[in-house]
C-alpha cells in the first residue's frame, strides 16, 4: 500500500502532558514508534499541527498524491468547514481518510458531540486511545 | 480473552439482501466466518434479533459473566434508552462495549447522526462494512 | 394481486374499546369482515401485534414474499426507526407499504405530527377511521 | 351525494408538464376525465387557482353550499394560514375537507413535511398520484 | 380627522356565520353601523378581502393619501410578510396604522402567538370582540 | 360598573424619569388624573409595585372583591408565572383583566415579544402611551 | 423526626376557591387539620406566601435549623432560579426537601412540564390533590 | 382494594447490582417483601420484564381487569409512545397509574427529565428509592 | 438572447417613495430605462404586482416561453412557497432565474436572511441598490 | 468619588455557609470589611437581600441619586427582567452599574450561562471570589 | 478606480480539480486571465490562501490601502467571525467588499446556508461560476 | 510573580482605528504603556496575532513556562474550540487565564454572546475598555 499520512491537529503536540486523565500519559512520539512497530513494512508519514492552514494543506498533499489519510482533527472536529471541505476534496475523488479519535467524544461535553468531519469520512474510529490509530491503519491496510 | 458477544439489532438478518448499495451483499454468516478466520483462538458467540428485549438480554447477560460486547444495534442506535441504559450497567461495570456501524451514519439521513449508545459504548467504530467487527475485535484482543 | 398483508400496531388490539370517541367502537374483527366483504377476491392476512420485533418480522416476511402491506403501526408512528427500516427495505425494494392511521394524527397532541415511517411509505392515509384500510386495499388494488 | 369541488392549488396547472418525475405526464384534464369515468353518477365542480384569494373563495363557497371538498393546496400547504382558517371553517360546521398530495411530501424536501392544513382537515391521501383524488371522492361517497 | 381605512382581511367576510363561539354572532355589516354610530363625525372606507395583494393595496393608498388605518389581517398576521412590509412602508412614513383581533389571538392555536405585523404597527389591541375596533378608532381619533 | 384597579408593575414608579424617549414625560400621577377626569363617575383604585408578591396581592383582592383590573405588568409580563396564575385565577372566575403596555413591545428587544400574561387576559392593549390604560377603561365601561 | 416545615407558594391561599376543577375544593385549613391529624406525633410549621422572597427565607431557616421541607412551589416552580439555589443550599448540605404538587403539571399547559426545582430537590410527588403532601410527610418520617 | 400491579420495566432486572450507587442494593424480591410486609392486607401482583410488548400487556391486562397499576418505566419512559398510549387508555377510563422512579430523573442526564408517561398517569413519586413503590401503594389504597 | 422578464414583486411599486434610505429615490420607471440603456439591443418585459398569483403567473409564462427571469421577490422571499415552486418547474427544466435584491437582507431583520427562493434559483445577487439588476442580465447576457 | 453602593441579591446572605466548595469561607462581613480596607476613602453603602423588590429599590436609589452600583444579582441574573429594566434605567441615563459574579458562571450549570442583566451592564467581572467586587470598585474608582 | 483585491480563501487552490460537478474544470489562473482581459484597465491583485490568519491580514491591507475587495472566502464564510470582523472594520469604514461564491450556496448543504459574512459585506454574488467574480468587478467599478 | 503573558487575538492589531466608537482610539501600544506603568514591577510579555495557530502557541507556552495569561480572544472568543482546548490544557493544570474584552460583548450581536472561552477560564472582565486589562493583571497580581 502506498504512503499512509498520520495527521494530528490542534493541541496534540501536549500529548501525555495533557489532562492526562483523558488522553494518557504516551506522547506523539510513541505513537509513532508503536505504528512502525506494528506495521513494519508500511511507509507512513507523520504531521502534528495547530494550524487549521496546515492541516488542509496537509489533506490536499493527499489529494494530490493518493495518499492515505489517518486524521485526529483535535477540535477542528467541532467546527472547521474549511478542513472538512478538504476532506470532502479527498473522499470525493476516492481517497480514503479516516477520522480518530482518542478519547470517546461522545462521553464529554455536548459540543464535543459534533464533528463537522464525519460525513465526509470513509469511517470513524473513537475511543480506544492511541490503539484508534493502529485500528486505522489496519482498516486502511485490510480493505 | 473471554468470549465475545457478537450483537447485531433490528433488521441485521436481511443483511446482504437489503439495499445492498449501502449495506454490501455479504451476509451475517460470511461475517461469522471470516470473523472466526481472522481470529481462529477467540471464542465468539454470535446473536441477532429484531427484539429490542432480546438485545437487552444478551447485553444482561455480558453483564453477568463479565464478557466482552460487539453491538452493531442497527435503529435502535437512535432511539433505545433502555438498550443504553444495558450498555451503561455493563460498562459502568468495567465491561467492554464497542459499538460498530457498516455504513458511516453521518453520511446518512439526520436521524442518524444521533447515538444514544455511544456516550455509554467504550469505543465506536463506524464506515467500514463488515470490516468494522473485524476491527472492533482487534481492539477488544490487543487492549 | 398477490396477497396484502394488514397489520395493526401498538395497542390495536383495544380497538373498539379504548377511548371509543377517538377510535370508534369497532374492533379489528369488524375490520377484518369489512375489509373481506369489499374486496371479496383478494386474499388477505391479518395481524395484529404490540411488539416491535413482531411487527418487523411480518414486514420482513412481505420484503421475502413481495407481499403488499398496509400498516397502521399504532404509537411505533412516531419513534420507531427499526420499524422504518424495515420498511424502506421493503420499498427500496419496490414493495408497497401503506400507512394508515384511523384519526387523524396531526388534529392531536404534538407528538403524533411527527411520522418516522411516512418518508419511506409508498402513501400515507390518515382521519377515515376504518375506512381509512379500505382506502387503502383500493390503493393498492386499483394501481 | 351533493356535488363535490375538486380543488387544486398553486402551480397545478402546470400538471403533466412540470418536473414529470415527480409529479407524472397526466394533467388536469386527465384527472377530471377520470374521476367522471370512475364516479358517473356524482357531480364534480373541478377548479385550479395559482391563487390564495380564488381557493379561499372557492372554500367559502363549500362552506355556505355545504358541498365536500377534495383540495390539493399545492404549496400553500406549508404556509397559508388564511387557507387554513377557511377550511377550519368548513369542518367546524361539519363539512368535509380532505387534503390530497400526488406525491408523498415526507419522502422530499424538509419544508414539505409541515401542513397548516392537515389539522383541520377531515383526512389527508397523499402519495398516490392522481389515484389520491380517487381515492378521497371514495373516501366522501362511502362515508 | 382625516379618513380612517377600517380593513379586514382572510375570511373575515365569514364573521357571525363562522365558528360563532368564537367569533360571535355580529357581521362585518354590524360593525360598520356601530362604528358609524359612535364615530358620527367621522369619515369611514371600509373594506374586506381575501386577498393579500387587495390588502396591501389598500395599505398603499393609506400610505399616498396619508390615511389612517385600522387592520385585522385575519390569518395574515402570522405570515404575510409582504402586508408586513406594506404597513412599514406606512409608519415608518408618520401613519398611524392599529393592528386588531377580534378575539385573543394568544388564547388560542399557538401559531396564533405570531405576529408578523405588531413589530410595525402603531398599536396593538385584541380580545374585545367587534370593540376592538371601537377602541382602535379611539385610539386614532383621540390622539 | 364597579370600581376598576389600575396596577402598575416593576419599575413604573419611574414613568416620566426613565428613558423618556420610550415612556414619555408623563408620570403616574399624570395618569391618574388624566383617567379621573375622563371617567368621572368611575370609582378607581390605583397601585404600583415593584413587588411580584403584592401585585399578586392586589389581583386576589380583585378577585375576592369582583373588581375588574387594568393591569400593566411592566417587566413581570415576560416571566412572572406566578403573576399570571392570580390573573388566571380571576379570569377564569369570570373576571376582567385587561393587559396594557404604554409601548409596542413587538417593536423592541425580543425577550419583550413573549407575554406569559396575554393568554389568560380577556383583552392586550399596546403601544398608545397612556392612551392604553384609557382605551382599557373604556372597554371595560363599555362592554 | 424534628419539625417538618410545609410551605406553600404563589396563589396557594387561594385553595378551594381558585379553580376547583383543577385544584379541588379543600383548603390550606383542610391540609394543616389533616395533617396533623395524620401524623399526631409530628411537629408542623405552616407557611403560605407568595412572596418568592419569604419563601427563600423560609428555606434558609430550614437550612440553619437542619428541618426538613415539604414544599409546593406554586408557579415559582416554574422560573425562580433564586428559590432553586436555596433548595440547593438545603438538599447539598444533606437537608431533605420533597417538592410537591397538587394537580400533575405534565397533564397541564406546556411551561408547566419544566420545574427548576426538581433537579435539587430529594424527590418529586404530583397529582394526588392534598394526598400528596400527606405522602411527602410519610417519605420524610419513614426514610 | 382490587389487586394492585407493580410493573418494571427495563433493565429494573439488574435491582440491586446495577450502579448501585445510583439504584441502591436491594433488589426486586426486597422490593416484593416490603411491600407485602408493609400492606399485608392488599393483593399484589408482581412483574418485571424489559419487554415492551410485555408491558404493554400488563398495561392491558389492567385495563380489562380494573386493576391499579403502579408503573416504573425505566428507560422506556423517556420514548415509549406506544407504553404511553397504553397508559392513556387506562386512565381515560378512569383506571388509576403512578408512574414512580427510585432515583430523581431530574438530577441526572438530560434525556432523563423528559417523559412520555407523565402527561397520561394519575400522579407521579420520584426520588425515594424503594421508597417511592411505598409511596405510590399508599397513594391508592388511600385515595 | 431571448427576451428577459423583469419581475418585481410585492410594494416595489413603491420603490423611490417608500423608506429611501433603504431602497433609495430611484423608481420602478428608473430602473426600466437604465436597464434599456444599458442593454439596447436585448428585449426586456417588465412586471410588478403585489400579488403572489400574477407573479406564479409571470414565472410560468417563462417557464412556457422559455424565457430567462430577473426576479425580486419581494417580502415573498421569505415565505411563498408557491412561488418557489414556480421557480422551481422553471429551474428544474433548464431555465435560468436570478434572484436579486436592491438592499442586502443579511444586514436587515432576522427574517430576511431567510431566502425560500434561493436554493432553486440559478444565482442570487443582493445589496446593489438598481445595479443589482443590472448585474443580473449582465449574467444572464454573458453566461 | 460619589457612594457607590455594593449589592447582593438572592441567598447571597449565606455566603460561607452555602457550598463552601464553591462559593469560598469568606462572608459578607468579611466582604464589607476587605473593601473597606482596600479603598478607605470611598464611601460604600453596602446591601444585602432575597427580594428583587427591594432589589430594585436600590437600583432606583441609585438613579435617583447617581450612584455607582456593583451588584451580584446571584440568580435573579438569569430571570428578573424587572430588575434589568431597573440597570437598563440607570445605565442608559449614564450611571455606571457593574455585575459581579463570585463563582464563574460559565463553568458551571447551563442556566447559569445566560444573564439578562449583562446587556445593560457597563461591564462584568466574574470568577474571582470576593476579589471580583474589589475589582469592580477598582473599574469604578479609576475610570 | 483604485486596485481591486481578488481574495480566494479555504481549499480554492484545488479549483478545477475538486468536485468539479460542482466547481467546473477552469482553474484561478483562467480566472486572473479572465479578469484582467475582460478589465484591462483595472488593476489588480490576486491571492488565495488556505489561512485565515493571511486573510485577514489581506483584508487589513485593503482597510489601511483603502482597497476595494472581491471575496470568495469558501468554508470560512461559515464560521470564521474573526473575518467577519474584519470585513466588518472594513466596510464600516466605507471600504466595499463584495462577497462571491462559485456554486449557489443554498442549493447544496445546510451548512452552506448560513454566511457570517453576508452581513457585513456591500453585496453578495452566487452561483454563476467564476463570472461572479466577473459580475462582482462589474459592480465595484460601474457603482 | 511570574511573567504575565497579555495576548491579543483577531483583528486587535487594529485597535485604536477600527470602529473607535466601540472600541476606541488606545492602541495596543497604549495598552503595553500603560499596564508596564501601572504595574512597573511585573514583568509582562504583549502579543497580538490574528493567527489561531499562534494564539494557541502563546497558550502552550504559557502552560509549559507556568505562565500566567490575560488573553482578549478577539473574535476567536465565538468558535474557536482549539484555542478553547489550549486553553483547558493550561487552567485543569492549575495555570490561570483570564479572558477581557474591551467592549461588553452582551451588550452586542447575538453571535457574540456566546463564549467557547469562558467556560475554562479563571474569570471573564468585559466592557472597561483598556481598563478591563488593568483589572485583569490586579486580579492576578493580588490573588
Amino acid at each position: 500500500m502506498s504512503k499512509i499520512l498520520v495527521l494530528n491537529g490542534a493541541n496534540l503536540n501536549l500529548l501525555g502532558k495533557r489532562e492526562p486523565s483523558i488522553y494518557g500519559f504516551e506522547t506523539l512520539g510513541d505513537l509513532e514508534s508503536s505504528l512502525k512497530a506494528a506495521f513494519p513494512t508500511q511507509e507512513f508519514e507523520f504531521r502534528q499541527t495547530n494550524s487549521e492552514d496546515e492541516l488542509i494543506g496537509f489533506i490536499h498533499k493527499a489529494f494530490e498524491g493518493k495518499l492515505a489519510v489517518v486524521l485526529n482533527p483535535g477540535a477542528f472536529t467541532h467546527y472547521s468547514y474549511a478542513l472538512r471541505d478538504a476532506c470532502a476534496a479527498l473522499t470525493a475523488a476516492g481517497g480514503k481518510l479516516i477520522e480518530v479519535h482518542i478519547s470517546n467524544p461522545h462521553a464529554r461535553e455536548e459540543f464535543r458531540h459534533t464533528s463537522v468531519i464525519s460525513s465526509v469520512a470513509t469511517g470513524v474510529i473513537a475511543g480506544f486511545g492511541l490503539n484508534s490509530y493502529h485500528l486505522a491503519v489496519s482498516a486502511l491496510t485490510r480493505n
